[in-house]
């Protein structure tokens, strides 16, 4: 096991609202911000949360699919206009998929631990709401095997791998219980985004989340194991968060109590050219978590607060089981009894994930970190969890693909 | 100034052929070899050349544009499939415009630093023949402020930025001396790349392309002040190298005498939002050259090897005033005196450059790499150059957009 060579903080976090279709203000024909605009609402924001910005060495931008939503790559060269002090410094963008905003985290805590830098601005970007959900089901096959998987697939490609992986956990460890703790899911993901203003399901005020999402799935309207409940929306919406050494938050002015310490930071790569063995099971998940959890010396009850990537719920319960929270096929019984909860003995998503904050999907890596330094600082508003000392560590999954990319941090207070 | 704080070698280099039209095998309603195909023939090729592949800790692809050329993203989620001892480690994928292979061994070279890795495959792809040029070319404009730049620009972007920079070159310091230097890079790519069999331009046959080269811009048929030849091609292929620590060779089983030593890893950001302040002038490339000479130490009467982003001729000649070795303006006497010539005190790009051996955009900052090890290691066939002790050092200049995204590499043989 590599162990980190020096200490890195992550401090500054900023999110823009997460915007599109649940948001009050959200219309499909009024004109929107484009990702430029993301980009230097977060950026700006987090810049502005240190007392000096010329202490930035680089910068990193986490994006999936900028090149097919917003005909617009090298989103690295945008941050020098973000922020001046980066110019002439590097930048670059990096992606995985649904975990490029985790990447740009890892791509920012090499930089650190290479001692090319000291201190590292990360911006996680989408911007999604500029196609039809059908074209952009289409764009986001690209996080697929495209030339194998794309053809035959589904309309809805992701949303139809992860129906089939639900119809096997349903096969293999029954389907009521599981039905009812994806709706549990679904149902504390919009409680926890009514805390957090800028959170896409922030405006939602179904009565009874719970019932709606038990509605039955319908295979002829979408798809034969999950329903739209089960699904995180198409979002718009930036993160940023700075990274840093012990010396660089001295040299940037922010105090150690304003800043999170990564006890761990690891990265797993799936064989995108192969499907899973057992579709009711998260491999690369599992093995991403593992080395994180060895890294931070920690085991899955040191855990107070975990960001999980819940671009369904399925995929929710899925990751419990792979980070070992719940033993495999026990992850409903885990969240019918209010163990992920708000209040419970370790809080899942306390700013909405992926299903209730929203799913920029460049952004949502950044956003995990930030969140997390949010919490551990004391920093996180109505959304603030106690993390005690007995379950002294906050954890993140962040996944792009079908459990292709997976990037976890676990961090804990300074 | 950072200092490289250990031993960074490069090893293992492998290209396809660069492919597209120049190449006789190649017309355009035949079918061709796919993104998944060129990763793998390049990458299998690399690690072939390792006694232990079990010893690569980490992966990179650099590209620019599959999420439009091949509607595939995701990259780096195909290295477990090019070599299964990658599966579970980590992997990602970068992106800077074409100056993206030159940020995938940025990337390696900072998780070998960061003790993160030991050994670090690198890949850099892309496949552009996928569309008709005009189609390609708005694609690319992605590399270029998109949302400000593309609805007034030129059918043709890129050159179009490139034929104003050569405008107002020809305005500042002559046109005549420099259309004939122009015409000497154009000259001395196509006689490198008839010794490189993996070129694009291997099976140019024309008798005088100096002459060829004089043709007189035509703005109707294409751009005011630069003509086709000017402009490298639409390609195909990929490149691959692998980047280790004194350990990660010992590990791999290769020996030093195969490896390259990194003197200078440097990377500099431009602002997209801006237009050049001088368009003759490459500043961002300017400052790149001088962080990675500062690095190694070096002066550009060390460098006995050079390998430039001429993704245009005028921009090889602002490239060479950029790095030092010619004064401002002074770029068309030191080509036509044959400086830069396969035979001349610095050899510049030995196997053809972007016009010569094609810009397969992603691939381009690795090949450029890949190149300088094999010259350094003796191993470049009939590209080989002769690289004395009063002039030990290669450099390599990779761009992405327009003077934005810039990384230099120097490297010297063991």
């Amino acid at each position: 096991m590599k162990k980190l060579r020096k200490k890195i903080f992550g401090c500054a976090p900023a999110h823009t609202v997460f915007f599109g279709p649940g948001r009050k203000e959200f219309h499909p024909k009024k004109p929107r911000p484009g990702i430029e605009h993301y980009i230097l609402e977060a950026a700006k924001d987090s810049v502005a949360q240190v007392k000096n910005p010329g202490a930035l060495d680089q910068g990193v931008v986490g994006n999936f699919m900028a090149a097919r939503f917003n005909r617009q790559a090298h989103l690295g060269a945008l941050l020098p206009e973000a922020c001046g002090e980066l110019l002439h410094k590097p930048c670059m963008r990096v992606e995985g998929a649904c975990g490029s905003g985790g990447l740009a985290v890892i791509a920012a805590a090499n930089a650190i631990l290479s001692d090319m830098a000291d201190a590292v601005l990360v911006v996680g970007v989408e911007v999604q709401n500029t196609v039809k959900a059908m074209y952009g089901a289409d764009i986001l096959a690209g996080a697929g095997h495209y030339s194998r998987q794309r053809k035959d697939g589904h309309v809805y490609f992701f949303p139809d791998l992860f129906s089939r992986r639900a119809g096997a956990y349903y096969e293999k460890y029954g389907r009521e219980d599981t039905r009812r703790a994806m709706a549990e899911w679904y149902a504390q993901a919009i409680e926890n985004a009514r805390r957090n203003p800028k959170a896409q399901e922030f405006h939602n005020a179904d009565p009874d989340p719970r019932a709606t999402a038990m509605t039955e799935p319908n295979a002829k309207a979408f798809l034969e194991h999950i329903n739209v409940f089960d699904c995180s929306k198409v979002s718009d919406g930036a993160s940023a968060v700075i990274l840093a050494s012990e010396e660089g938050l001295a040299n940037l002015g922010v105090a150690k109590s304003d800043a999170a310490e990564f006890a761990a930071v690891a990265q797993c790569e799936g064989n995108l050219a192969r499907d899973p063995e057992d579709p009711a099971r998260l491999d690369t998940t599992a093995a991403v978590a593992s080395k994180a959890l060895a890294m931070a010396g920690a085991k899955p009850s040191d855990l107070g607060l975990l960001e999980v990537h819940d671009c369904f719920t399925i995929t929710g319960l899925l990751a419990l089981e792979a980070i070992g929270l719940a033993e495999p096929g026990r992850a409903a019984p885990y969240l019918l009894d209010g163990k992920a909860r708000f209040d419970g003995e370790c809080p899942v998503n306390a700013t909405g994930g992926l299903i209730g904050f929203g799913h920029p999907t460049g952004a949502t890596g950044v956003r995990q970190v930030g969140d997390m330094v949010m919490q551990l600082t004391g920093k996180a508003l109505d959304c603030q969890v106690k993390i005690g000392d007995a379950r002294p560590y906050a954890m993140s999954i962040n996944m792009g693909g079908d459990d292709k990319t997976l990037v976890s941090f676990v961090l804990r207070a300074t």
